[in-house]
């Protein structure tokens, strides 16, 4: 028998960096998680234990803070871009250069109705989300984001399935609808400015999210990729991926009290997986 | 060899209730966590296994939903007095009746610059807390926070402490000091209005935490309390715990870089870790 | 503009199954966790808000218990098979149905050395995996491993690696070598008994960890996936993906003592990466 | 309005030590999370800003680290005990020095057979817990063990308990009874070997669980810890915290199938929550 090897990649993954910003007295932050991936031609690594072609993965990180010192971290495909052209100028057996951001929200604290120079709170568990990858002919850039609690409390629901001799759910004209929105795009040309870029596909998605007539989370999903290719034109398709967050109604009836859609349990297993890929199609 | 009982409680944790209130088009959304705890006289549950005196959890569970239809659910100190007096009625046993609420917050999804009437995205990973605890004879309030993630980029100062064989810190003018606030107050009376109340406290922290030029964790900490004192004079005492969540000057003087303080690496373990108790002396 | 469906899917995950087999007074159990994944022709259900191709994911989660009554659920893989047969007679319009086992650990209490007959405590954190995927054609198994923390405190070195104006990482004959084993791999064909290929994969991958000189993760990365593909005839190939859980010598050297690899900060990010996919090539 | 201190602490949580002891080929390994807190004289630090009484935070972690190279770390309640005195000695405002120390668990690669000198696999998610505190009068005891995942699938009833209008739970004579015990115990001297007392109390909580005949959890709590109490003289108290992990029956009775204790739902919240403290009489 032999083996060889198939696809294969390193990297430092979880680069914690905080970068601070300073404007006379009012500052501004970065909250970034970095990871970093090559793919090449690692045979040598692999086979022999020959590292003569490796750049390890804690310089990558040092490279990461003394590269944050000397370029700007936002917007991040901006500072991802840098670090693809750096690596691949630093490893000439990487055929690859992935980079992953992740940025953490932090809103100023308001203090007498005044946002602070220099005191944050964290906005929330989102993160926005860069993926920029090069190799030395091209640069191709993708954004999303994750963990985008929603819920709306009407204007959904879900009829006209397929009954067998395991159904047991009820057919609804009004139920809740909760998700976690996780989102992924692709950008099929460089857009002018990627944080608006950013923050139109975000309102496209919630906006449709909170107007919908969803008979589906399927519908409801369609509509929010639709919109988002909408938003912005460099967009060239667009994943989502909805958990179905269920609230179950409560069964007060047992005890003679009648639940108007009021007294719900929230759960967050088993969960209902809704994923797909909106093309634009022109 | 002789065994007997000491302290002992039983009871049921995360009951995840959600409620919704309807006014119309417009809905209002209360997510809650609800644990109910019973101490009390269970010595022959313990020895015997005689069940007599046990209201069973399962049953706890249920009442919780219960009396969220047929009561308010806000403000959830005004719930939690609710639950321990009818949990009080129906358990002879039990001498004193634990509340513990969790509120997660939802904010309205803001669409063509409007509040939506029945859209939600979730707030923070902030949560609100209350502890009602009741036994025959009164209730107590105790209200808190916990997961307020906060963070400022200058005035905090760490110097003049205890150097010894290990000490390896230098001293600083100028850190940033990121924490996550955990709160937890006791009202020695029952304020006109526990939201408000509560939205006092917090706001006394944060603003506090901004505008501190702090000396020390532990210094901001006694103004953070003290100030929460001030701002609700129902309010006895308040015990805050502070994480150090340090956030580390990446070393970049190795590559010829100066660190004016701009790069940094946040880190979560380990933490420095401070906690007092701050009381009103009047 | 339009917008057209692309790749889509929807399933139910994390459906939770505790399956007792009685033998008398002997009792197995299985702890399972079970995702559901359809892929097909629902443009309808997207693009027009129809329902009339979809079977609910509840009904998915209530067909696993009614199956997990009638059917074995062991080995894993039998099951996910019955499943997927199912699904696929129960659903028109699925082109392919996906099923995704997580099979968590138990042992048997031991009392006066013997294994106890009902009575069972956490094995560890591993979990084993089955992905077994259908359409009306064929079915396709493959199998995996997630969370199998190993360590080794010798025997792993990491030198001749490029050094750039950002390293810093000293070359080194002797370190720890800490990671967390995912591995997931094909059979071209099915196993005489699926239980004895996955305990030959995993105590191949463990062996060679063990046993191996490493030159660096990539290098024992390889070795482990060639043992599996050498244990097991019916593996066409294995993806292995294992984080460097750095442990870093803690610098006691400033205290005047010296670190002879005995003192170390064991960290969880920043972690290397290592993933490759090694494919049998007879 | 005044505010005076009250209870007050601050120290380090979660220095990660791992220590290798080597015996010629054979190493050993001790994974442990460090805990660090003093309690004393601090009102200069809060009220003023004074942090000459400051023994910081970060001193404590390179202490763990270097007197982890000087002696012995396990047994780790002697190890806590050297930190208790160390911490005592370099404080003069320190009035007590809390220690808490948890051991991961680690158990050798069994390779052909034997297990292996050097190579390690996670053992569980146990961990073993040490509370050792100490004032200029004396060191106090306490030992633990968390994260016992245990179940049992027979032997186990619930009945005669309190019905009332909210309640819907049937009683039974045969359950799964499934936690993850918590323990924490005193001891009022000394053992000659902490190690062998810890593993007689937990050989005593698991023997007991399996082999009760429980009429509740409450009952099955209080033998552990009368059992845990018998096994080891010095142990004074023993307080358990036992979560009920309730297994749901799934009503497969809706599709004429008939559950014989066979098929259920593990679910993790909520939970049945019973607590108690078990105190030698003699």
């Amino acid at each position: 028998m032999a083996a060889r090897l198939g696809d294969n990649s390193y990297g430092k993954s979880r680069v914690r960096l905080f970068r601070v910003t300073r404007d006379g007295e009012r500052h501004d932050v970065s909250d970034l998680t970095v990871d970093v991936a090559f793919d090449g031609r690692f045979e040598a690594v692999h086979l022999e234990g020959d590292n003569a072609a490796v750049l390890p993965t804690d310089t990558m990180r040092n490279t990461v803070y003394a590269l944050a010192k000397q370029h700007p971290v936002e917007p991040v495909e901006s500072f991802a871009r840098t670090l693809v052209e750096h690596f691949l100028a630093h490893s000439a057996e990487a055929e690859q250069v992935r980079i992953r951001i992740a940025k953490h929200g932090w809103a100023r604290i308001a203090t007498g109705g005044e946002p602070h120079p220099h005191s944050f709170v964290r906005a929330s568990g989102e993160r926005r989300m860069a993926y920029v990858s090069g190799d030395r002919e091209a640069v191709r850039y993708e954004a999303g984001v994750e963990e985008v609690e929603v819920l709306k409390t009407t204007r959904s629901a879900f009829e006209g399935y397929i009954k067998d001799e395991y159904t047991t759910l009820p057919e609804t004209k009004d139920r809740i609808f909760a998700t976690v929105v996780s989102a992924r795009w692709g950008y099929e040309r460089e857009p002018e400015d990627f944080d608006a870029a950013f923050e139109r596909v975000r309102a496209a998605l919630l906006d449709t999210f909170a107007a919908h007539d969803s008979k589906s989370v399927q519908q409801t999903l369609f509509a929010m990729g639709a919109a988002a290719l909408e938003a912005v034109p460099e967009v060239s398709e667009i994943r989502l991926s909805l958990p179905n967050r269920h609230h179950l109604l409560f069964d007060i009836g047992r005890f003679g009290l009648e639940n108007k859609n009021e007294v719900f349990v929230p759960t967050t297993e088993p969960y209902g997986l809704i994923e797909a890929t909106i093309v634009r199609d022109d």
